[in-house]
C-alpha cells in the first residue's frame, strides 16, 4: 500500500498512475487543503477536486484542473450579476461545490465528504483531506499578505512572494483516515509527489506530527522532484524558489526535503545532480518525470513503486 | 403611481403589462416571499424571480417562470453526485440565487438585495419583497403539513389540502419600502393580481398592519380574479377551493376579499356573476382578463389603470 501526498495537476498525474498499478485498497492520496477556500457560499476544495476529476477521468485534458466538457452559463450570468468572476467555475464542477459545502453544513467531516464524493463519481482508491480542521496557505508578497487563491488566481502569482505560512496548521489534527494509513502494517512507502513544495506539500507537512510520523515509519518515504533542468512543468515553482532566495534546481528541492525523505527521483536531465543529492544520505533514482501522456504517468508509477521496492527490500535486510 | 401585490406567473403579467404603460417611479410590485425557502445552501425567492425575469424580458415564455435559453448542466451534474434534484435549478438562474444568497449573508435586506438585482438587470420598475422578515407558508394537506415547495414542486400539489398558515408572517414587519410606497400621496390604486389568493395574496395580507393599511387607503383598491369560468388559468387555485369547500368562482373569489377590496374585474366569461359581486358592494368591470400575449397584458393594464381612475374619481367626487 502507498500514501501518496499530492497538491493539484502534478500530483494528481502521479496519483492517477499509481492508480492504474494498484488495487483500490493499496492507495491513499492525501491532499493539501491549504489551497481551500469559501468563495460565493461555497466551500471550494480546488487539489482535492483536480485529484478526484483525475482520478474519475473526468479532467480537462487542456487544463489538467476541472471538468472535460465543462460549461460557463452560471459564470456568465453572474458575471452580468456583477458577482465575483475571477476564480472560475463552471456549471458542471458548481455542482461539487454545492454537494460538499451541504455535507460539510450538515456536519460531516471533509474526509467523509470526500470518501463520499469519490464513490458517486466511482473512485475506488484512496482520496482524503491532509485534515478536516481549517488550514489556509497565506502568501506575504510585496503588495501585502494574500489568501492563497487571490495570489494564485487572482493576482495570477504575479506578486513578488516574501514568505508563506499556513494558517491553522498548528491547531490542525491530520486527517483520521490518513492517521489509519500511516499505521497500516500493509504500508509500503509513502510517496511525495512532483507537487509545489513549498504552496501543496508544505501545507501538509505542517500538520503537528505529520512530519515526525513519515520520519519514524519503517518504510521509505520518496519524492520526486517537481523540478526537471532547472524549471517547473507547470506552475510558479521556479518563480517561488527564485524570490526566496533558493537556486532552482532538483538539487535545492532534494535539500528542502532533507531528513525527511529516503529516496529522491530525478529527471534524466538531471542525471548530473545525482551524486550531490545522493551525498545528501538519500537513495536516488534518474528516470524520465515529465508525464506527458497517461503512458508517462504509468511508466513513473512503475519506476516509483519499482524504487520503494528495492529501498524497502534494502531497509529490510 | 399602482402598487401591486403579485405572486408568481399570474401576477408577473399584470405587473409586466402595468409596467409597459406606467413611469418606473409609478409602479412598485409588493411580491410575495411565502414561497421562498433555504435549498442546496441558497436562498430562493420564486415568486421574486419570475417577476423580475418576467419585467426584464428574460422569463422562459413556455414556462412562465424561469429564464428563456436556460441549461441545466449544474442540476444534471448534482444528480450525478446523489444530489436533490426535485427542484429545477437552471445554470443561469442559479447565479440569481448565488448573489441574492451572498449579500443576504453578508447582512443585505431582501428589500435591498431585490432593488440590486433589479438594478443589474436593467428593471427600472419597482420590485420589494412583502417583507424582509421570514414568512414560510405550510400547506396542511392529508399526508401531514409539508414547506411550501414540497408541497407545489416535489408533491406537484397532490397531496389534498386541507389548510394553510404563514408561518413567521405574525412576527414580520412589512418592508419598508412597501410601506412608503402605501404612504405615498402620488399612490393612485392598489391592484391585486390575478395571482392564487391563498398561496401567494394571503401571505402578503397576513403581514400584521397590512389588510388594515389597505382598508385605510383613500385610493382604491382593486382586485382581478384568477378564476375565469370556473377553472384558474394555471396552478393549483381551482383545487385549493374545492379542498377548502369552496365553490370554484370568482365570486367566491370576490366573497374571499370582501372588506378589502373596493373593486372587482371578472373576465367576460363571468358576466353572470357580476351583479353577486356588485352585492357584496364592490365596483365591478367585466372585460378580458386572460393574458396569453404581451398585448393581452397591455390591454389588461390599461383597463385596470382606467378602472381605477373611475373609481378614484369617484371615491374623491
Amino acid at each position: 500500500m502507498i500514501v501518496a501526498l499530492a497538491g493539484g495537476v502534478g500530483g494528481a498525474k502521479l496519483v492517477d498512475g499509481l492508480a492504474s498499478l494498484l488495487a483500490p485498497s493499496q492507495l491513499l492520496a492525501v491532499v493539501n487543503t491549504g489551497d481551500d477556500f469559501e468563495h460565493l457560499g461555497f466551500h471550494i476544495s480546488p487539489d482535492i477536486d483536480t485529484i478526484m476529476y483525475t482520478l474519475g477521468g473526468r479532467a480537462n485534458p487542456k487544463t489538467g484542473w476541472g471538468l472535460a466538457g465543462e460549461t460557463w452559463n452560471f459564470m456568465e450570468a453572474l458575471g452580468r450579476l456583477g458577482g465575483e468572476t475571477w476564480f472560475r467555475l463552471g456549471d458542471k464542477d458548481l455542482a461539487t461545490h454545492v454537494r460538499r459545502t451541504a455535507m460539510l453544513q450538515a456536519g460531516t467531516s471533509l474526509t467523509d465528504v470526500t470518501a463520499a464524493l469519490c464513490r458517486v463519481m466511482c473512485i475506488g482508491h484512496g482520496v482524503a483531506p491532509m485534515s478536516d480542521d481549517k488550514v489556509r496557505t497565506l502568501v506575504d508578497t510585496d503588495i501585502g499578505e494574500l489568501a492563497f487563491q487571490d495570489y494564485f488566481v487572482r493576482h495570477r502569482c504575479k506578486p513578488v512572494l516574501r514568505g508563506l505560512r499556513y494558517d491553522g496548521a498548528d491547531k490542525a489534527q491530520i486527517s483520521p483516515r490518513v492517521l489509519k494509513a500511516l499505521d497500516d502494517p500493509q504500508l509500503s512507502a509513502v510517496v511525495i509527489c512532483p507537487s509545489n513544495p513549498y504552496l501543496s506539500i508544505a501545507p501538509i507537512l505542517a500538520i503537528p506530527g505529520m512530519r515526525e510520523r513519515l520520519q519514524s515509519l519503517p518504510v521509505p518515504v520518496i519524492a520526486v522532484s517537481p523540478i526537471l533542468g532547472g524549471q517547473a512543468v507547470k506552475g510558479p515553482t521556479a518563480k517561488i524558489m527564485r524570490e526566496l532566495g533558493l537556486e532552482v534546481s532538483a538539487l535545492e528541492v532534494a535539500r528542502h526535503y532533507h531528513g525527511l525523505v529516503d529516496g529522491f527521483i530525478l529527471d534524466e536531465q538531471d542525471a548530473a545532480l545525482e551524486p550531490a543529492v545522493a551525498e545528501l544520505g538519500m537513495a536516488t533514482l534518474v528516470t524520465p518525470t515529465l508525464m506527458n501522456t497517461n503512458a508517462d504517468r504509468i511508466d513513473l508509477a512503475h519506476e516509483v513503486r519499482g524504487f520503494a521496492e528495492r529501498m524497502k527490500a534494502g531497509i529490510e535486510s
